[in-house]
This record gives structure tokens, C-alpha cells and sequence, in this order.
């Protein structure tokens, strides 16, 4: 097993680039909060990756949150290659307009974190882009914490295994 | 409710800095994998950190993974400073030698990757540190791929509330 899988089972995002009439989404686990003030997060893309592309021209991307009614798409996403074929045909979820970048949100999701590329850093294989959130959109996964009792996140165990967060609260 | 917590529940992860003599672990929720070749992760480490005073000088950690069962030893080492108090006596953890850096990892974890520093980038109010995985020592929660069946991994919900990864597979 490669080193990277002891670190998993971790959490699925979609990375959405383009625009909304031409989106193009991609499943990421390489994701990661990096500082409350400014706010910013970055993600980790492959070097060969169409995403990497639109990101490169566009320097903005979405962060969208998929729940397990969306796990169908999420393998799409992270399977087909929207440089050969149109993914929004072949999965179910409805982009929509982002309020502060170019790049699309997903209606489905259960919350889209929108991002303007600050910083971009070659990591061996990947460019990892430092994305500042600039703006945010979100259902009722999310109140003042994230709502784990009545929604089910996606983990990505390995492969084409994934599984979801629990539903109980512990507290040390 | 803060935009990164949207990415939230989270892994949690113990990073361990310093010696097996004077060992400093402290809880990160913001690990990512980064690159397959050559096997790189990254952890973004809040300024102010005592760990991050050590990571400097020595320039290698350990990314030590927690299950349930060290829930209370995550939150003392998430909690209490280590350039006030030495977190080893309030810890019920082991220490012990790693092979290839001299940051200790921990016998009680399901695995532990021990990194060297390659890069180190500013962002906003965290540095965020490239490792190079350089050795790896696990137990029986991993052996062709996580085994979720039969380990619990932690995952942060916000504030003192945790969870852990479920026990099912689902495959798309």
C-alpha cells in the first residue's frame, strides 16, 4: 500500500473549474483547511489534470461538499476525463452560477466554498493551489457545526471503496 | 459558523515533534496527502505553535494516526501547550524511537509516517510544511487498505465534538 492510503479513509470533495456553461468537475480527497484569517484552503491537483488547466487560465475554482446521495457522481467526476468527454451529461447534479468567481457551484451540494487562486506551489506530482474563500453557499448540512446526525459525508476508503462519517457525538 | 469548518467533520491526525526524550505531539486536523512520487504530505501549523518552534530547528516530524480509543490523549495534546507543560505525563501514549527522523512516533497509533521537511510555505496564519514520508511503521489497521470494519478513525466535528469513520462500504 502506498504511504499516502495511512493516512485514509479521508474526506471526498468535488473541485468544480470552468464555467457554468462549460463546468468541469473533478472529485479531490487532497483538500485542506490552511488559515482562519485570511480564510484559505488548498487543494492538491495532479500535473496531467484537465482541472489543473481551467484552474491555470481561470485562477478560480469551487469546493463543492457531496453528500452519499451523490457518491454516483462523485465516482464520474473522479473517473472520466473532461478533456474527452462532457461530465455534466453523464452525471445528475445542476451547476449553477457562483456569486464572487467565474467557476460554477453545484445546486445538490451541501455547501459550495468559492475560491480565487492566491498561491500556487509545485509538490512532486500535483500543484497544490492555495484558494482564498471568497465566498460561500450552503443547505441545512450545516447550522452553527456541521450536521452529522442527519447527513452523511463521503469518505473515500481506497479504490473504489468509500464509506461515510458517523452519526454519533463523542466528547473527551 | 467560520468557511473552513464547511470542509468539517475532518481527520484528525497527532503530529509529533522534538525527541523521543522530549517529544512534543499536537493535534492536526489539516493534514493532506500531496504527491505520490515522491510520497509528500503536507500540515499547515498555526504560527503561534510551540511545534512549529521545534519543526523549525529540527526539520522533521511524525504524522501519527489516532483511532478512538486515543480520543482523550487528541484532545490533550489539541489543548495544552507544550512550551508550558510536558503533554508526555499527562498522555497515557508511548513514545518510541523512529527509524529514519528524530521526531518520535507512537506505539499506541495505527500507523505512524515519519517526514523530513522539504519545503515550508506562509499561509495566512499557519506555515504550511511539505514532508517528505521517508519511513513508515503500522499495525493491524492497515493491510491492503484501511480496515474501517474493525479500527475507528477519528474524525473532528468542531469544538469538543468528534466522530468516527463508519464501518460500511459503499461502492459507486
Amino acid at each position: 500500500m502506498e504511504y499516502l492510503y495511512y493516512l485514509y479513509p479521508i474526506r471526498t470533495y468535488l473541485i468544480v473549474a470552468g464555467t457554468p456553461d462549460k463546468p468541469n468537475p473533478m472529485t479531490a480527497d487532497w483538500v485542506v483547511p490552511l488559515s482562519r484569517k485570511p480564510p484559505l484552503l488548498g487543494v492538491a491537483i495532479a500535473h496531467k489534470r484537465y482541472t489543473k488547466k481551467l484552474i491555470d487560465e481561470q485562477k478560480d475554482f469551487v469546493v463543492a461538499v457531496p453528500t452519499m446521495e451523490l457518491l454516483k457522481d462523485v465516482w464520474i467526476a473522479g473517473t472520466v476525463s473532461g478533456a474527452k468527454e462532457d461530465k455534466k451529461e453523464l452525471m445528475s447534479v445542476t451547476f449553477v452560477k457562483s456569486k464572487s468567481v467565474k467557476a460554477p457551484s453545484i445546486r445538490e451540494c451541501a455547501a459550495n466554498l468559492e475560491c480565487k487562486v492566491v498561491q500556487d506551489v509545485v509538490t512532486g506530482d500535483h500543484t497544490f493551489y492555495v484558494g482564498e474563500i471568497v465566498n460561500l453557499s450552503y443547505g441545512d448540512a450545516f447550522k452553527d457545526k456541521p450536521d452529522i446526525s442527519n447527513f452523511r459525508f463521503i469518505l473515500h476508503v481506497g479504490g473504489r471503496d468509500f464509506t461515510n462519517t458517523g452519526n454519533e457525538i463523542f466528547r473527551p
